[in-house]
């Protein structure tokens, strides 16, 4: 395939930072890759791994003389990179980020961002539950929605370049407003997370029903709740403290939600509790039919389990 | 494999009771099989799957000759099953079912048993998204627990008989306190279902979010609740109406739970979501070690997807 960048800096080489470097080497989009985390252990893990073509743990000395950076940290570490590889950045540069939340990446990487530099903030809504640069694969965002939110003032070019990428890597690409994208997600991601955190929670902590009995009888619901709980706790804790506003207020429905459920079992309300049950299957139907879940069998395991 | 019983009524014929009817005839545990189902649709559906060897829309009549009769109904449905069948059970005959509530079933059930029927409750930890006669597969008690929760007077003979069925079946059998069985399975499978219902519902009812939004971008979290919330709302109604009481228990802890999270959101206390968000983890490490879910990524769906 033709080298869309002549040098690519990757800030950041976890679960996606590395998964990207290695659709840049599958797919030939570069001449060469320079690969940075601020943490030596993991920097030499990617090296190991043959990630890059440089390595560094300075973002400052990565960004030199990239014409495309991807900034992929916990979204609470963007300012600091952003104050951190500004003053390198070359004129012309695209910049764009993976982060969970965009208003607040924005408004942490933005005003440092030097003129002539095409800051353009991205999503891509794919993961797993593992994390660090060994959990990265060429396959990560094939088929999955990658969200790009530009400010007002974005080159189109420049825009057209970076969704080039990102279509290259798999991706469908859309653009949408940042708080727009942030009440999206909130619903979508970051309150199915805290819900799955939360139950693994409220489990753990019984004292009627012991630990080895939730790991037994797991099967019967609980296990598909673990998987996003065992995501990447740093991450995590960053997307709730980031994207507050629209957290609460998908919590504060859901809460409410349940409080209603809640007294339709107290009260013995069948139908209330039949209506709800009945009108959620159409959605999964609908996720099915969109390419953006199998429709095996308890997602495939029964058919992983028999190989 | 040696036959195991005579004759076997199935009372029931949907995800659990068809997948037992192809166990039956694929290790040839049984002479004799009778399918019983109330809805002629569903009986001729059997009878086109070949899944037994009579067919009749009377349980009374198709438990006549059992040895061993499997009720496998939603559990609202138990005690007019048990008093449509009392009269025709054969002495010495055991009588099973694979309710998701054990109490309930026992106050439904027990009264109409006749003296000389062993009456031995069941429920096998084990089910998909999917319903109906179609739905059943061979390998779905894999691996998977069985508890069976007798009553103090059970025959240890007749006891024997049935885990012996249940491990032929593939699965490993646990006794178990109906009482304490209701509490474990009201927080590993029961809130988990009417959680993923509620979350599903949530997002279904929002303004600001369109419900594409929410099926397009749903890989980032929320697809993992869909599959619960597909399951069948008939068998999750009863389950709600039948486990009030450890039901509102677990909704209680959960709720006040999710309240301290949304506090530590609220007042931006990272070191209380970082503390819960890593102990999660672990729990899902035991449960990948206890042969109760693959450790693939993503559920294995990723590897389902690039074949």
């Amino acid at each position: 395939m033709a080298k869309q960048f002549d040098t690519i800096a990757l800030v950041g080489i976890g679960l996606i930072g590395s998964s990207i470097a290695r659709e840049i080497k599958d797919k030939g989009l570069a001449r060469s890759v320079t690969v940075s985390s601020r943490s030596d252990a993991t920097l030499k893990r990617a090296q190991e791994l043959g990630l890059g073509d440089r390595y560094t743990t300075s973002a400052a000395e990565a960004v030199k003389d990239a014409d495309l950076v991807v900034v992929s940290v916990p979204v609470g570490a963007s300012g600091a990179v952003a104050a951190e590889i500004a003053a390198n950045l070359k004129p012309g540069a695209i910049v764009t980020d993976v982060g969970s939340t965009k208003g607040s990446v924005i408004a942490q990487m933005a005003p440092h961002m030097p003129p002539g530099v095409h800051f353009i903030p991205g999503h891509p809504i794919a993961g797993t539950e593992y994390s660090g640069p060994d959990a990265g694969f060429i396959g990560l965002f094939k088929g999955r929605w990658c969200i790009l939110t530009p400010l007002p003032e974005t080159d189109e070019a420049a825009k057209a370049k970076l969704r080039t990428f990102w279509e290259t890597l798999g991706s469908m690409v859309d653009d949408m407003d940042p708080e727009h994208h942030d009440k999206v997600l909130a619903i979508v991601s970051h309150l199915p997370h805290i819900i799955a955190y939360n139950i693994v929670g409220t489990a753990d902590d019984l004292e009627a029903v012991t630990e080895s009995e939730v790991i037994k009888y797991s099967a019967s619901g609980f296990r598909d709740f673990t998987r996003l709980a065992a995501s990447d706790p740093i991450m995590w804790r960053d997307v709730c403290l980031h994207n507050k506003d629209a957290i609460l207020e998908m919590l504060a429905r859901f809460s409410e939600d349940l409080a209603y459920l809640q007294r339709a079992i107290r009260w013995g309300d069948g139908d209330k509790l039949f209506d709800l049950f009945t009108r959620t299957r159409a959605i999964r139907r609908s996720i099915i039919q969109a390419g953006q879940d199998t429709e095996m069998v308890d997602f495939g395991r029964h058919a992983m389990d028999q190989k």
